[in-house]
């Protein structure tokens, strides 16, 4: 489990009931009146803070550190917190009057959900790079682009049984839906909605505030202080654990579905049974992190997130939670794959026919709004300098061209796809936006909707990381994506062989019709 | 690999031929008997026995440990075997005239299959409470079923060729066919068909029984000397181990499939990506299980099975072998969730239209043959006291909130759906139950059957385990399930579209005929 | 990690820039020279050698070892690398006048891409095993089936937007396309089109070769010296570590899919769970491996590749690179299961019809080209004596029983699924052979394809492996292949029962005709 690289300056033993650990580090008083209760109370996350980091270096100390293995970012810290462990009270009761969800607990101002604004006290480099993060604004990105919100209500709006549209779902998600779905990865909006009193087990009646939205660990979460994601997404509490980050069944949580199989894909790759086959003889908690020397293959961490050097303790890619500023292309989500967004809020895109779509249904890209060549380029770059440690530059060539065909080829065959939709919709065989009509929510739409949100995603994932033939081709692969695109085109074929078929009538949707003259928002 | 928390009282070198084990526990003459031939002949099994807590203590030390730690529930243990490791003779030789299977090996009467009455022996606790759980009534529930029969006889029954119904299955499916589908995880019928002489490699000529069924590790096997269920199924043989036990990959054998994704939510939950990362460092050995000292994060047993304490000593839940008791609502396998049903034998279960069936078609709860809200109450708090431990009650009651809104709604989707299958068997473009036809193998019958057998139930795993909004939605999730329904309704409405189409015709099958006449049997 | 068994004769301390590392073990004076540049510009795999056996022994030594702890089996090594770690040179550096891409580097001959034939000098039996293993002809038996190739057409190639065939896939794969999907697995056919001069970062220009097909570590690579497949495929670069080659994660590389299931169905078998729950006490490197004492449950390797020992010190099975030396059945791949083919090269094979198939349309086997009930009989033989360690006769005896019960069965049901596809083609509603079309690019041939690529295929790994229920019932498995046998004859029927449907024209193509004709080549 690594080595411990920083020496305990004095040793104090604490004793609380409940535990009896020994730490080298000053608790706050604050702190230990909390862990008083809590060590009882809920000692399951009492327990991984006393493994954390956090509880076994002050913010002075590691601040002292000097060089890449620094944790601390940020360069000044708040006196009062400098010199204990980071305990309860250090994350829970700081900028109490920014916190909405902030009550008093015992004579203390303590608010429940600790925000990336919080942690910003001390990693304040992360918490920059993470607000350019995509992920960041991934509940507003969702919620607040009225397109993928009627791709959203097709999936998990409510179904009104009386209704003539069933089993079309015309009824809107409640929120406790919403948050257990699309906002479970890309976060819900809190809000508190009152205060509440709760007759607590060990010391009686207490109030307490009641968020709307919560728990929600989304990357995108909007906070109650304003701020945007959620640390613990990928640094668990109260571990917040580098090591549990590095390893890949972290990004498993969001990334495995087949809109976005990337940790199977990973599974199934060279890196992942390398990985799978040897990794309890790494040490995931060094910074920097060493090719070669901790670790023998990349996790995700290792390609997208962490500051990797080589064993001539040469800089090999510096730290990023921005991620994707090694990635110039985008790969899922959309109908085609395209350069990264310049903006991580993405609301603000207009294709050419004024959709909030990074690129027209013909494929074309909306290019103001997408990074240029020059910063693909020198994202490409980056990227590879990491492959280089391992791999020689044909490799890393070959690998790349390969990749970039494999965008080339899927976005040509959504293509193919969407062409045969749209002469669905032009046949009065469904009804898309052209009609005033929800272009996701019959089924037609939905198979394809598979063409471009499984298939062609997932063979781009299996292309991009090398994660072998069978994403390629048969799991989800290219062999679903030929055959979907055989089944619309059948589909289309045998209604206009049979002689007169009556087709079923469809209705313009008076707020499609509404979006579609005056503009999708916001 | 955890520590020995019982001292051995002495030690004694055992040395029999191909092995060189030292352990400190008396072996009775028979199974050193035993041992001395199939250490040789089987190596693997004798060596995993080896390795167990068996064979490292006696009952009789095992019964003199107090309190929580005690592992042998039993208030007796035969004279005979209380002070002698528990090997060969003292599992295989035990209540032989109880045992179908019993003969004799070498002068000894032996008997192939250890059930659960005898392990009872030591363990009369963990037996009683088996028995009360639904799986050890899996055969019987499912075989005695005679409308879940018909739902199996499409899935896995075989095809007449000749037959102008090519391609359902009419024909039945064999024993060997059965044993490894369903009854590969619910157990088959163990029976003795007679005795063979098998020439054996090392000692010549001897006499064995022949037994239908085997092998099987079935959770309801029936076994030969009446009893239900296999120990063996969770503690796998010879190592019996509660680490394995407690280890999520023993539940994956058989829930793992879209049906029952139990183990690939848990793989992709928060819950599961702390375990992946982090239990190497964790303790799965100690009896009683100490939330935070010996594990970081719930395995499946954490929250079914396991006694757990906190760090107080306090326990937390009690272990329990019926495994529902923590559960108030049963979410998968039928066409609606539905609150747990009060006998473990469900047969005997009648909804309001003589089905054998805990719902009735339109959703309506079989009342009388399920447990009532006090019940559901109590076992929902047997729950979440163990959630308590790491999460405020904020969190727990807003995820068990958005849980019970997912029953909701996936039951409301599922009858959506329902609804248009009954209006597909009214239209005569497929047979079902009202026309005396077998309502799940036809083509659109199945479709029907995967909106609630496999999109409803992944969702709820999804939400009951906070288990990642993939399953929720992309990975047979709520996507599927919008997309089903849509195909459903789709399928009907083409048909009805078709000016002069021509119907099939449709059979009524006397033996369905029967059962709707003077009921479901047994 | 295993126990270093082998003792090392003298010390000596390298050191080299970037690198601090003691072995004792001479290194040769170019592999010196090599390791002085890379282990900076590629630590990665400096280190992984580093910590590989081959940097931790001389070939003179290993051949000193006797018996069955042998891993050099050539009796005779070149005397010029006999007495040096295997390191860069004595790899890179073999042969150079039979590699194509050998290029001079600093003075020295160097290929890019070592083969089984550089592998082959210390390393002969394995090299002459695996030339029988069907693997190493995996990309031949693939390119060059003219019959194969118009289903990989129809999955991977290219859609002429502008054809009235679109979405047909008649515009062929480019290489880069082939060498990320079908030959990621089956291994590229490699050729040097050129050398390059590239300017590299620390030592300025130099010449490389431009090698097509590159990077590729498919198991029927067509090497630069001629040679077939890729140790490293199994044996990742620069660890070749068996550790790796036995545990599962290596053949999840290519045995993932719905396809050939074969990683997940092992993950959710008892021998599986065994694997994933205890695996960190077991013992990966020791040669040979011993049943019960190094590990506790087969993994991949066990069964189909290494040498194994009981703890009675007696071989249990050969070691065998062939890997389907231990199998009597084909089961997946193929529209039918069949008996093991004579040849590795199965291009050679013709059926009744003249098809390069193993098996007609019908079913029937091409007997003349497959193994006989002798060879069938002792590879059963060769595998049960493994089985048999942990199991007894009456368990293998029924597990094997069932397991070709479902090769019938699996069998049984494909042909009716084939009769039905050829109804659908004498009908005139799709094209098939018998009407010069490709048999596998349209829709409802896909769906067709869908019955015996997956679902028949996961059905007999499930019962091959034991793997649960799930995969031989809902995961892939007998549900989902009653529901596409349905859907077949529902599709068909519903075109039958439509009065005065057009059917769509089918034109024959001139290349299968020509194939019909003359023949499937070469």
């Amino acid at each position: 489990m690594g080595k411990t690289t920083l020496a305990f300056l004095f040793v104090l033993v604490l004793s609380f009931p409940g535990t009896a650990i020994a730490t080298g580090i000053p608790i706050s008083d604050p702190t230990a009146e909390c862990i008083d209760c809590h060590a009882s109370i809920h000692p399951g996350i009492v327990k991984d803070w006393q493994e954390s980091r956090h509880a076994k270096i002050t913010p002075s100390d590691a601040m002292a550190v000097e060089g890449l293995a620094r944790k601390v970012s940020s360069k000044t810290v708040p006196e009062e917190i400098r010199n204990f462990a980071v305990g309860c009270a250090e994350c829970h009761m700081q900028r109490p009057n920014e916190h909405k969800d902030t009550f008093d607990h015992n004579g203390y101002d303590i608010h429940v959900v600790v925000s990336p604004d919080d942690c910003r006290l001390c990693h304040a480099e992360e918490a920059t790079q993470y607000a350019k993060n995509l992920m960041s604004h991934a509940y507003k990105n969702l919620a607040e682009n009225q397109l993928y919100q009627l791709h959203e209500q097709s999936i998990i709006g409510e179904i009104d049984l009386n209704s003539k549209s069933k089993p079309k779902a015309t009824l809107p998600a409640s929120a406790d839906t919403k948050a257990e779905t699309c906002y479970y990865c890309h976060g819900t909006r809190l809000k508190v909605s009152g205060f509440e009193i709760r007759d607590t087990e060990d010391v009686g009646e207490l109030e307490f505030p009641i968020i709307e939205g919560w728990p929600n660990q989304g990357v995108g979460r909007i906070n109650l202080d304003g701020s945007r994601g959620s640390c613990s997404a990928c640094h668990t509490r109260h571990l917040f654990s580098i090591e549990m980050a590095r390893k890949p069944h972290t990004c498993r949580e969001c990334h495995i579905g087949p809109d976005v199989p990337a940790y199977k894909v990973y599974a199934a790759s060279k890196h992942g049974n390398i990985y799978s086959a040897m990794h309890n003889n790494w040490d995931f908690n060094t910074v920097p992190w060493t090719i070669g020397k901790d670790f023998g293959a990349p996790t995700c961490a290792a390609c997208h997130v962490s500051l990797l050097t080589n064993t001539d303790d040469e800089v090999v890619v510096e730290r990023t939670h921005q991620m994707n500023n090694r990635l110039p292309w985008r790969i899922f989500g959309l109908i085609y794959a395209h350069p990264h967004p310049q903006n991580p809020d993405t609301t603000i895109i207009r294709n050419k026919d004024g959709l909030p779509l990074p690129t027209d249904f013909e494929g074309g890209f909306a290019s103001n709004y997408l990074i240029g060549k020059d910063e693909m380029e020198s994202r490409r770059k980056t990227m590879q300098a990491l492959c280089l440690n391992c791999h020689d530059a044909s490799w890393v060539n070959g690998h790349w061209r390969r990749f970039e065909n494999t965008i080339r080829t899927t976005n040509a065959k959504t293509l193919a796809g969407t062409q045969i939709m749209q002469e669905i919709w032009k046949s009065g065989h469904a009804a898309g936006l052209e009609q005033d009509n929800n272009p996701f929510d019959e089924a037609i739409e939905k198979k394809w909707s598979e063409t471009w949100l499984f298939y062609a995603n997932t063979i781009r994932f299996a292309s991009a990381m090398a994660g072998g033939g069978d994403y390629g081709v048969y799991a989800n692969g290219r062999f679903q994506l030929a055959q979907t695109l055989l089944e619309l085109n059948s589909w289309l074929k045998l209604r206009k062989s049979i002689p007169g078929l009556k087709l079923q009538p469809h209705h313009p949707s008076p707020r499609i019709q509404k979006f579609r003259k005056e503009g999708w928002g916001p």
